[in-house]
């Protein structure tokens, strides 16, 4: 098995997605006068305490992250909020965030550190909207089915963060967006909801859309909406001039890392997707699939060859067993290569926990389902059980890595040679 | 949309599978002697009544296929029986198919014509089982979980006809196998159980499997594969030099026919594999993954390109809707690309129909959804009840063909402009 390159390629990947790393490479320009640090996010109070540390002058700030998250910070004030469901605390930060970049000027610099999971801790409803409302709102968004730009849209015609509104705010300071991103696709306007990010879409189409989408909006929001000038105008595209935006961490970029890697060993690197969704086992049986086109037929990819994939895959839990959605991956593959020559196979969570217990994730070749069935396995009765971690425990297969302190979703490397 | 071209793809993929087709770029050169038809499987009789047509000069034999697939045929006998549980009718049909290829001379000439179903309808214990051990071998094997290619091994074990000694009867006549393969990488071997091919593995491995597997056999059967020299002899090597075999249809054939189209319109073509296995819709999602990265990345393959894709999806019924593996897999597609410019999908039953209902399969995009929401469908809900028929059927999305008259499983075909 090429277990030493998958498990390189794995450490590759997280390394990149690190935000100490990945700030530092990523530091704007020092400004004329001051500078102040804004964010939200899971990642964002890990971002800030790089930023400290790498920043060479003076700066202040205040960024939310979820509870348990903190870093300890000596000049940006860390908030902890709730999250997914906002809280009073986060509400609160979101208020004192845009008091803090009032009244700055051409000269002074804005550094907004936004993660994923942002847009819940920065509550801040329009104006005649309550709290309770920004919440009903959501869950009529959540229950629409409504792609992620839709509810996107349509969310930060409710926000005066949102879409854009914050960074707007800061006018005429210069904003530049760090962007550690959770989404498909990397779109930083979809990022937190992207409170410094132009998003484009009218207010018009906001109201297409709930209808198309039957949005069942509370009455007060659902009038605002169809009302004029209720809500917090759509930021003007001018007050984003001279701002930037980069995304210094993603599925996409730990993937090219790795891909990089694999291609320094003089395997050809093919990135299926950064976003791969869908029940575990089934993502497990497409991507076995393909490896065996590969293994057999030397097609679409040539050998050498490593399959790359990210996303994050969902189990639904049938039986009583351990394990989680890369174990449950990889059991699967494991099954549909069984007594394939030549291919080998890592999915592990980058955050370095997948599911309950202390692995990463686990490796697998096509000799897995062999060496379970000599250790007294059966390897679909482990699959029906959920007990993909007994399963590679019992044969030394786990990968055990430790929080890694950051995320990315999964990641998943199969080698064919 | 990309209807025509995706239309035009699948139309090429049936018909690269036609038996009539096929037989007749694959005809044996004629012998000094006689020619002897023999065969099994769904699509035998078809193949027979186009050999009988294409073959000049005069033949006779005897072709099993599966009841109601029978086909009418002047100088081959057609016999129906039963599949997947074998009878008496297929009993028989062995025994007199054995009779017929006895006493051959090396101037004869046998064409196999073997497809996917075969070994059910070719049912021959060997010496010292009976038919209900051959049924009860058989349970045993499918409950193990085995792979096919051991599952193949132990099953031949048993028989007197399947892993080649079939062919070794012919001797000293030689044999031209045609197979209309139905398994993942169209080794002949597994089709049909492999009646004229050699199959690799020695008695040994097969009874080291049965341990490893924990085989449940009927203990007669366990007495006979443990014991010496009780069961048919493996054939020798000798008795199939001469002797031909051609893969004429198959998933990969009819996926290499709809891609040298693609190519034609300009298309980059990525055959992803031709057995494609797991839940319909979260196939779809994997699909739609890497038709993201496609149009949104251009990587791994360069647009315009067509992702085509075959096997066979399995469907867990859990609404009272309508529809098949094919309609399934489009929506949750459908859904996973909402919004997307630049994707456009087909996906059917090779065999022309696609589950319970008219259609063959149906087309999507990434309009897709809208148009269902226009039409007071929502997505999501039509895909957990199954009802991927009246979705597709209410906003003219069907593709609808009629039985094609062979089956090389699911055809899928995704271009990404």
């Amino acid at each position: 098995m090429d277990r030493d390159l998958l498990e390189k390629m794995f450490h590759a990947a997280v390394a990149q997605a690190q935000p100490a790393l990945a700030v530092r490479q990523h530091l704007p320009g020092k400004p004329k006068g001051r500078t102040i640090v804004i964010g939200a996010g899971k990642a964002s109070a890990q971002m800030a305490r790089a930023l400290e540390e790498a920043w060479a002058g003076p700066l202040t700030g205040l960024v939310v992250t979820r509870y348990g998250y903190g870093e300890t910070c000596e000049h940006i004030e860390i908030v902890e909020a709730a999250h997914p469901v906002p809280d009073e605390a986060g509400f609160l930060a979101a208020r004192r965030m845009m008091e803090m970049v009032s009244g700055l000027s051409a000269d002074d610099l804005v550094i907004a550190l936004i993660s994923g999971g942002g847009s819940a801790l920065l509550p801040a409803p329009a104006p005649g909207l309550t709290f309770d409302d920004e919440q009903a709102i959501n869950r009529a968004l959540l229950a629409s089915g409504a792609p992620i730009g839709v509810m996107n849209l349509l969310r930060n015609q409710f926000s005066t963060i949102k879409g854009g509104r914050l960074a707007a705010q800061c006018a005429p300071a210069r904003v530049a967006t760090l962007v550690v991103s959770d989404v498909p696709g990397d779109d930083p306007a979809l990022v937190a909801s992207g409170p410094t990010i132009p998003l484009g879409g009218s207010r018009e189409l906001a109201r297409k859309y709930a209808t198309l989408y039957r949005l069942n909006l509370p009455p007060h929001a659902h009038a605002l909406l169809v009302g004029e000038d209720n809500l917090a105008p759509t930021p003007d595209d001018a007050v984003f001039r001279g701002n930037s935006v980069r995304t210094i961490a993603s599925a996409a970029l730990s993937l090219d890392a790795a891909a990089k890697l694999a291609r320094e060993a003089g395997l050809e690197a093919a990135i299926l997707s950064d976003s791969v969704e869908g029940e575990a086992r089934d993502v497990g049986q497409v991507h076995a699939a393909l490896a065996r086109e590969v293994a057999m037929r030397n097609r679409p990819f040539r050998k050498p060859a490593v399959l790359l994939s990210g996303g994050e895959t969902t189990v639904t839990l049938r039986g009583k067993g351990r394990g989680g959605r890369n174990g449950e991956f990889l059991l699967a593959l494991a099954i549909a290569i069984d007594g394939l020559e030549g291919i080998s196979a890592l999915a592990a969570d980058t955050d370095g926990i997948d599911g309950s217990e202390n692995n990463a994730g686990a490796f697998a070749d096509g000799q897995t389902a062999t060496r379970l069935r000599k250790a007294g396995i059966d390897p679909l009765a482990a699959l029906g059980a959920n007990d993909a971690y007994g399963a590679f425990e019992a044969i030394g297969d786990l990968l055990v890595t430790g929080p890694t302190g950051t995320n990315v979703n999964d990641f998943r490397a199969i080698i064919v040679r």
